[in-house]
């Protein structure tokens, strides 16, 4: 008999009929013996339409309105789903986010949760065996008591804050991938799924663009060590053994991780725009003068790379933003140019980062080297390199994409 | 400069732009220095649609789960308008009825109200003249913490329940007629239009089949002498002037009218069944034993006549119900022959109950006997008769109703 939290995204219960498969789901864990809290999103499209109306009525609006109108989408599937456990003979109740109370900062449409209580939650567990049925996305602000959302995808940080709130075995995201594979396998047939990733490793494969999970869950999850397993919501209810091993993966600390391979991973993210500000004088502030213009217009900054001054006086300084933001960082850039002082402006579009992420190179020296040679042999040119303790990543342009992937996964044996 | 409660139904705001023009309705009163609190229903169709997912989970469903998933419909109209009216440059703020809170019974489905807190939404008019936005049809159980709804077209109670808590001046139930009329206009076409009603009278012709209003929220008006203005959402904002007097209805105290009308309206309603139980023992515990075993049947019973026995022994009972009640209410009869003793069931379908009202009724003799008279003159049989203070119907065919309802409006001189 263990706890347990499981998540079911939008696509899940986009209708009845999908909300009765879900619940067949959490019955079988129930019969296992499991103490269960289900956390929901809203029915798929119907956050869209929300959005869609908040905007038609202002398109400046009050955030603290916006988080009202908006959460409904999720009370709605939380009530449905409790209705149809208890119509299948489970007990159960639905949560809202004040009710619990899940308390969160202030920060209206990106809030952040502060504390939760789950003594109730509990209690019902041990004395009724009640399936807690909690409305993902949502909490109440701690201060005025408003109704605040975790910004989108935040359901699955929803979910792992609730695993921790409770000491859940295990926080189970149905999701319409089976697992987190050593690449995308639309672009390597030979991706494998994996067992387990470290949250260090997924919090890389995560921002590096495989969107499997929003990378705050996986951030809470590794803060309060909450073991996260990703899984298929496709798998018929009935099909599964709930004292077996299901298929899927397991999010975990590095120390449940036996044999640390030195890759795990290989990410990558397209329609990268690179901009390379030349000849900037090497002083203290000129960096600041750079990125401050940026984040105020809102660009979103990747990679940043700056090289060591050879004459000590003037340096370049690259950095990538998504091809979305290019024009406008660009255009930022240009208007600030006295206050930054460059002599020139590079820029490059249609390019890729591609990431290879694996914890176990901590331990193992030359592992980027290997890749380089790789590329070079492939005539890959590399037009930028950043390295972090358990990734690097290289920019290319987005044309070797596929080449590129393919040759590191094959590279460091992830082929099998 | 007054305090006002404004009341918006599902059509008025089935879309942004509808928001809108209920928007510019509350803009209307706030320039005009008045504090207002709006009370609005879900979007046109959605309550419906949420109603329909509830069954589709489970025909039968736990009535709290019901609510949380119903009464999201009003808390995303709260928002809209709140977002649309700080659009226009009007402080305003949703209130969710948990957020007040709107204190109610336990009775899920059908909650009643039991205190609302009206000291923050106070407090903000006189700081920053902030609209209220209040989600209608919805309240928080005070024992429980739930999620509670007040029935079908429970928004108006919550606006008279508003506007008691803030001592309102009036509250305005804007609708898509412009008041309540002395009869149908579809009936009668010289129907005219009152200005005044009192309390009691709209009571009977509510609940007599005049659909304007709630009954409860008449109820609840006249408890807490509420004054309520029935008037049209239809008028152009800019059109009113919010110092005039608008057209519409004000249902208020006897008191605040000056010349009570002998009679004020006729209701009528089709569809009517009626039941005679015939030569039942005239004895204690009669009636009992017909009305319990409808009543568990869920047979909504509307007019009873009993008259007084002839012999002492014996004696006939008449009741009336629905047309879509009349099967189950016969087969409960029957069912309970041996129980109840009885000679015969007479039973007619296709009528119709016409009711005169006015509460000049109580200082004026013969009122009744007037309409028995023209309606006799007509040749239009009246098949039973019942009476209260201020009002009193009689049950005919369906046929009749137009003809009986046009002869008793001219009869007590409502064609003006």
């Amino acid at each position: 008999m263990a706890r347990l939290v499981m998540k079911f995204g939008g696509t899940s219960v986009a209708n009845i009929e999908r909300i009765r498969n879900v619940a067949r789901h959490v019955k079988r864990e129930v019969d296992a013996g499991h103490d269960v809290a289900v956390v929901v999103s809203a029915m798929a499209g119907k956050t869209n339409e929300l959005v869609a109306w908040c905007r038609e009525a202002a398109p400046m609006h009050d955030a603290r309105e916006y988080d009202a109108v908006v959460a409904s989408g999720e009370q709605v599937t939380s009530g449905l789903l409790a209705i149809t456990l208890q119509s299948m003979g489970v007990q159960a109740r639905s949560w809202q986010g004040w009710q619990i109370p899940i308390l969160t900062s202030d920060a209206h449409t990106a809030a952040r949760i502060l504390d939760i209580d789950g003594a109730e939650l509990l209690k019902r567990f041990a004395e009724r065996k009640e399936v807690a049925v909690v409305a993902g996305f949502q909490g109440i602000n701690a201060q005025t008591g408003r109704i605040t959302t975790l910004g989108r995808g935040g359901s699955d940080t929803s979910a792992v804050a609730i695993a921790a709130a409770i000491k859940a075995e295990r926080c189970d995201i149905y999701t319409d991938v089976d697992g987190v594979y050593t690449t995308d396998p639309r672009v390597v047939p030979k991706a494998r799924r994996l067992d387990k990733v470290a949250f260090e490793e997924m919090l890389e494969m995560a921002s590096q663009g495989a969107k499997v999970l929003q990378v705050r869950s996986v951030e809470l999850g590794m803060v309060h060590n909450v073991r996260v397993f990703v899984r298929s919501s496709f798998d018929k209810p009935e099909d599964i053994d709930p004292h077996g091993t299901p298929p899927g993966t397991l999010i975990c600390s590095e120390e449940e991780i036996m044999e640390n391979k030195v890759v795990t991973g290989i990410a990558f993210s397209r329609d990268e725009a690179q901009i390379s500000v030349r000849h900037i004088e090497d002083k203290p502030g000129v960096a600041a003068a750079i990125f401050g213009p940026l984040a105020e217009a809102g660009v979103n900054v990747d990679m940043i790379v700056q090289n060591v001054s050879e004459d000590g006086k003037t340096t370049d300084l690259t950095f990538t933003v998504p091809a979305s933001d290019y024009e406008r960082a660009r255009d930022t850039i240009a208007k600030a140019k006295d206050r930054i002082g460059y002599a020139r402006l590079d820029s490059a579009t249609d390019l890729a980062k591609v990431s290879v992420i694996g914890s176990g190179m901590r331990s193992h020296a030359g592992v980027a080297a290997q890749a380089f040679k790789a590329l070079a042999e492939r005539n890959i040119n590399i037009r930028a390199i950043t390295t972090s303790e358990i990734k690097f990543s290289v920019l290319i342009d987005t044309a070797y994409t596929e080449l590129a992937v393919r040759t590191l996964h094959t590279l460091y044996g992830l082929d099998k």
